[in-house]
């Protein structure tokens, strides 16, 4: 193929896993303070990622500045492949998880901030382990990319292409012409968010330790604990409150935290995807916690309280996609199931560190849907689709429409290769639309009290692929697969 | 409202009543032939058809001529409704269905030609009932009006409004200028193939009154039989593979029909549509039929038969939305399920009697979608989308994506709506997907070996709108929902 820019892309990959070495390699202090014996494991991979990194940015020298939709795609899709891979080797140098594929499946888990796990006990992993899990979700809830934007200004090269790649939604909010400088201030809102949310759990009772690896998990919505019972483990309606607050946020277009800060209030009030995220999120939970409370008896007013926080908190952690769980919903009524399914779906806002379709589109879709009804009854004239007291251009429309079907059909052929590959029928299900959400548990053997550990191998390594075209939005990955993209 | 032609819709109601009154006098000979007592509901259901319609006529006197979009909608919507309400009678008003919301399920499943059905055992029922139940499939088939049209020229308005919102498909194939004489040709090749089955199907040794009502529901699509073990009644491959052959071509097109019969294969053999449907088809039954037989055994050549014959009948049975059973596929593995689940989205061809999508809406979608990747790498480029070797229009590709992306909200939101009721998950699932599509079995307790006799009342009605919605394809009966479509 001619003009494809490989230089360019081995040199950013290149640069890329160099950070990924210096986190792994900040990760040792683990084992330093609490004592335990793996630190070799952290340093053997930082060294790894060190060394192969370098040799990216030796071969990638000399290379043009030119890089395109082609080689945006190739650098975001393999990037997160790439971290991915190195990623793993401390989970499966040190035999915390033995098998390749596990240990793979769990760190895409981990940077597509899905929280699937194939953990079977999860308080079975070293502090330094179980820090570098939550630290994958960190990195790549805000983005790989992004976070290297923000930090490594310079790649030599326009991050533009980059950027569009990786972060979601059909549109990008431009907070600053730059960027680097939007990426600056993502991160910075990022971090504000996982150090206010670190405190509040702090002075819930969590240990530092676990506030910080729970916090990481909240803001990059993915879910990964450091307890089997996943917040389960802390019979605490404080602490599930604040990290259900926080995971609302965490739904949230960071844009829109932008503008807050800067007292931009009109901003945030026209905001229909704000507006529409809350009032799906509070009717669900409304409907599930009903469900939940046997009417037919007088309730006390904890039992009410409880079936409304267990509500709130559920719908709020699927619809996030964030995947956190403080109950068994396998023992609610398949009602809830649905529900589920569909927040699991929709996913949250754009610009948000949250998968699925997202709030934007299915907003946009809905529109486009009811203008054809009046189209049917004037079909000459022309109903432009309105977001946001703006006109939202015909190719968007088209573009959203198109990207939303994409995602039912992944959806409906994922389904079917799951089962192909021997799942159940609500595993395949629930598996697969809580992989390519990003989620985290699914329904039956792969439901909140499950896991992934004993699904065949072939549905393993399938599921992690659904995880990375879940994150990247499915085109930024598919469009490799498209003969179209290879000839010039 | 002003200028809604009420007297109009009030008319042409009253003359398809007519229609109704006919078929129902006419009926009342199975009685005779087969010495039943039920004579009497048959006389006296056509007589209250009789006096309704000819009321409907005398009140719609002097109307003037003018049918737009909303007369069009507002007659399709409720000569269906209509027809359900009397058609339900002579099972009503015998006790043959003794309760109101079973009978109205029963006979909209009828005209919808979903098949669907709350009887526990068929076999109590008279000959007329069955003949009549036969009947609904029938008329519901081609379409009520269709069949108006073709054998009433002359409803004093232009029918061409009543027939694009009666028939399926997102473009209409003119195979001749006057409507009329369009509904005339595609009522004769369903008469054609009608007779057909009911003669090849005589010759396999069933009886004449089966081999008719059978032929009725294959044709039409619709799945009703005349024993409770449906087509597995007879132990006979002929049978089946005749009733597999017509269903295939039930599927198909009758405008395709009507070119073959007129030697034009040139317009046959590019048909997209017919291609497509015809891979799907064969590559499904293919899939079900290897997952039917265990290969670590040697098998014998009529096990392997035997796999592919049910196979094929199941995947035709559901993708042409006709829903006969020779097999329980709940014994099946769950792979098959989604696969059935697929395919009664899909549905077959535009144009032809069956339900679903159809698949000229799933092609035209996959090449929108596909495009959309040339689109990101060419981002000045056009991709029109080609169809048949015709270009379609852009709003026509807009139509067709925001249709197919209702119809799966519709699937959605249905699915929580029979959760809600007190369905389980796969009956809510396969039950709602089933009725939509104008299937006939679904999944669990509404499965093959089951019926909707037991699902709570409401989801009897729910489903009853669902199969009316599904049959109409959505606009016409949804624009009535619509505040724009009372506006002036």
């Amino acid at each position: 193929m001619n003009n494809f820019n490989i230089r360019l892309v081995i040199r950013v990959m290149g640069s890329l896993l160099l950070i990924e070495s210096v986190v792994l390699f900040i990760t040792a202090i683990f084992p330093i303070i609490y004592d335990e014996n793996d630190i070799y494991y952290f340093l053997l991979s930082s060294l790894i990622c060190l060394i192969v990194g370098g040799l990216g940015l030796f071969f990638g020298r000399n290379h043009s500045p030119h890089i395109g939709k082609r080689e945006g795609s190739v650098i975001v899709t393999f990037t997160w492949i790439i971290f991915t891979l190195f990623g793993l080797l401390p989970f499966w140098l040190s035999g915390s998880i033995p098998s390749f594929s596990d240990a793979f499946f769990e760190t895409m888990s981990g940077f597509t901030t899905t929280g699937a796990s194939i953990l079977n006990n999860i308080e079975d992993l070293s502090h330094g382990m179980l820090f570098w899990r939550s630290m994958t979700h960190w990195m790549g809830g805000l983005g790989i990319i992004v976070i290297s934007l923000a930090v490594l200004p310079v790649f030599g090269v326009s991050g533009t292409q980059l950027f569009a790649a990786e972060t979601t939604g059909p549109t990008k909010d431009k907070i600053h012409p730059k960027i680097h400088e939007t990426a600056k201030r993502l991160f910075a809102i990022y971090i504000a968010l996982t150090v206010a949310e670190s405190i509040l759990l702090r002075f819930g009772g969590m240990s530092w330790f676990d506030a910080v690896c729970h916090s990481f998990a909240t803001i990059a919505t993915g879910g990964f604990s450091t307890k089997q019972a996943s917040i389960g483990y802390w019979d605490s309606s404080y602490i599930q409150y604040v990290i259900t607050l926080f995971m609302i946020l965490s739904g949230i277009n960071f844009s829109i935290h932008y503008f807050a800060i800067k007292n931009k209030w009109e901003k945030v009030k026209h905001n229909e995807e704000l507006k529409y995220y809350l009032i799906v999120l509070f009717v669900f939970s409304i409907i599930v916690a009903v469900s939940l409370v046997d009417f037919s008896k007088v309730q006390s007013f904890q039992t009410l309280e409880q079936a409304w926080r267990d509500a709130l908190f559920t719908v709020t952690s699927l619809m996030t996609t964030t995947g956190f769980v403080t109950a068994d919903y396998m023992f609610w009524k398949p009602l809830t199931w649905v529900i589920l399914l569909i927040v699991m779906l929709t996913g949250a806002s754009a610009g948000s560190t949250s998968g699925g379709i997202k709030m934007i589109r299915v907003v946009i879709s809905a529109k486009a849907i009811y203008f054809q009804f009046k189209q049917l009854i004037h079909p000459n004239a022309v109903f432009p689709v309105r977001y946001s007291k703006h006109i939202v251009r015909e190719d968007i429309v088209t573009r959203v429409l198109t990207f939303t079907l994409l995602y039912l059909t992944v959806t409906a052929v994922g389904i079917l290769v799951l089962a192909m590959s021997g799942m159940g029928f609500q595993e395949s299900i629930g598996g697969l639309i809580t992989c390519l959400g990003g989620v985290g548990p699914g329904l039956g053997q792969v439901g909140p009290a499950g896991n992934f550990a004993n699904i065949p191998e072939f549905s393993k390594w399938f599921l992690s692929f659904i995880m990375l075209i879940g994150r990247l939005e499915l085109f930024t990955v598919l469009l490799l697969f498209t003969p179209a993209f290879w000839k010039n």
